[in-house]
């Protein structure tokens, strides 16, 4: 005796999501037996359309159910600032934030050789050809503060060297509301060597 | 900017599972993404059906796709023992044991007066019902160590009293594997009540 195959198929599903194991994967499946039936039917079509109905950007590689994604689409944008990340969820966060008002282009990984993962495997070359095509004048190198991550970032200011435009990176330091005592070393060396004059 | 609409949906009914958070819920809608579109196919139709298809078996209230779960169904199983159990998922852990090849009684909770769960609203009328109707022989009382199960155990062993046969209670004790230095003051005093003789 299992569960009846219903039951059993979705465990299974639930098992193929990241982080889900056995157990965790059996309480979710028996709890979707208490959910409200509007829930089901949304779960269950979002889950079958999810990936005819999310596309990425043509632009700019982001998530979207257009051709376009929102922001690329929108005219209140700025049209010459071009924010680099590495995954779709990035720019999420940025958003939250609000303060940034520009464009985004997602590579949709990082440089990582011994992974590899080589430059053409990432977007860059459609960043290139953004830069060459629009009329952009700085690009924000937004990549998180990894081996990986710093490669990519010498990698694309390399490439962009030639083209007339500012490139900055984001300022790795402190995070707020940390005690100083908890700051590893190699944080505390780039928020050395990132700091800004205050007088 | 937020997510597409699809994705969206996606994380607030993955959120309504059970101990998923919104970072979870984020890392987990958007992992579909690189899922097989089989599987994907697979979730999307069991969480539609599951409401439909799964049942409860009109004899012991265990899950089932039939009118009958497949162990009240069996003709291999001892049908003069019921294993009196809280949850449906309590039978998949005794029948992974293996040994125990009787019929299942599932109560669907346990009695809680200061919850407001009273006997007449967990299944003991319909076990009642069974041990005087069907040829039972002996009711095992396997619930949970709590104040619960054990106020639940004593009641159903009080209105099983008059009826001729044996009740009996699965043993509280140390598990195995376990260090004595971790044993729990109550549970040693269960084990200790419970000692069998090996001599």
């Amino acid at each position: 005796m299992n569960y009846p195959k219903t039951i059993k198929d979705l465990i299974d599903c639930f098992k193929k999501l990241p982080g889900i194991g056995e157990k965790t994967a059996e309480r979710l499946a028996l709890s979707t037996l208490d959910m409200d039936d509007e829930i089901l039917e949304v779960f269950s079509s979002s889950l079958k359309n999810i990936k005819t109905k999310i596309k990425r950007c043509n632009v700019c590689n982001n998530l979207s159910e257009d051709e376009l994604c929102e922001i690329c689409k929108s005219s209140n944008r700025n049209k010459h600032t071009i924010c680099v990340v590495e995954e779709p969820k990035n720019i999420i966060i940025f958003e939250k934030v609000g303060t940034y008002n520009g464009l985004y282009h997602v590579l949709d990984g990082l440089i990582s050789p011994l992974d590899g993962i080589n430059p053409q495997d990432i977007n860059i070359d459609s960043l290139l050809k953004r830069v060459k095509e629009e009329d952009i004048t700085e690009v924000i190198l937004a990549l998180k503060p990894s081996i990986e991550g710093e490669t990519t970032s010498l990698y694309i200011s390399k490439i962009l060297e030639k083209e007339n435009i500012k490139i900055t990176k984001i300022a790795h330091g402190i995070p707020i509301g940390v005690d100083m005592e908890y700051i590893d070393t190699l944080t505390l060396e780039m928020a050395l060597e990132d700091r800004t004059s205050i007088s």
